[in-house]
């Protein structure tokens, strides 16, 4: 009677414990997968933004026409923003991986969020950064005397606003990352 | 004996979960405290930037020798985002409160990582796209023909540069809120 009711216990444990561990096992697989994305955004950004490089076809006065990334510094520090999150994230699938097979480790996930949290960061600097430089690119500013550089170079502002989506979708996902790992710590 | 045995375990498991609460409610008490702070910073980076106005004493030409924060749309997004994050603050002290007094509470805790992870990406694009165009107006660029303007606006370049702290001390401040919340979240 006394074994027949720890069995039972023992079994109503297994198996409420069971669905429990394959919910966090799907919330670490779609923790993995959104890491796969970020990384092919912010990769794509990088490269999209460092390889960016126009030269007019004509040459007046004392202006050079030619225009590339590394012209602005806010550029250049958008594409090492953007080389060191997705560097990060290509390591954090690691821990990812190891979040599938052992849905419930503690300290791996509160060292994600906290590195993820900083990373987000990192790449919304970045990428906000560089929105603030292309908007001026396109309106320029006459209180300040800027004046808009679009009209010669387009070809330049359409790479470097385009290459600012990746980055942008990067701090979307990122923020899901930490919303994700907050569940998945809440659920042990 | 039995009984005994029963009592000894309660008291045991008693004495365990003391000190546990005890550490979540000060980690509580620490994240009220970030909080109050992280409100000062923010809400006084949108008001050193929001009441930046400078005129020059000297007028020639056509050009209008008055700066002032709205003159530059960033600036003006600056402001905003730094005002809604405070404002944010200011409503989440009252989940802050409600952990001290519960400190088991879960979703409230799992909301707080969202909303505050969401908070830091406004933040940093507001006080990381104005420090863009502040070290524009600073050092210029030549490859754009924009020109420094801090050697006219001293005064408005040293406000604007100087309400950047607070804003990015803001952003340090809400990373560490997300690691408090997630340990938070681990020692139920």
């Amino acid at each position: 009677m006394k074994a027949g009711a720890l069995e039972l216990g023992h079994a109503s444990k297994v198996t409420s414990s069971v669905p429990k561990s394959g919910v966090n096992r799907g919330m670490s697989i779609l923790d993995l997968f959104i890491r796969i994305i970020a990384i092919i955004a912010t990769l794509g950004s990088a490269i999209a933004m460092g390889t960016t490089n126009e030269t007019l076809p004509f040459f007046t006065q004392s202006i050079r026409f030619r225009a590339k990334y590394n012209d602005l510094p806010t550029f250049t520090f958008f594409v090492v923003a953007n080389a060191i999150v997705s560097a990060y994230l290509i390591l954090s699938l690691g821990l990812s991986i190891f979040h599938i097979m052992r849905s419930r480790a503690q300290a791996s996930r509160i060292a994600l969020i906290f590195f993820d949290a900083a990373m987000l960061a990192l790449l919304t600097a970045g990428a906000s950064a560089a929105a603030a430089i292309v908007y001026l690119a396109h309106k320029g500013n006459t209180k300040a005397n800027w004046f808009p550089i679009c009209q010669q170079f387009d070809s330049f502002c359409h790479r470097t606003s385009g290459s600012l989506v990746g980055s942008f979708a990067g701090v979307i996902l990122i923020i899901l990352l930490v919303l994700l790992s907050s569940i998945a710590l809440s659920r042990r």
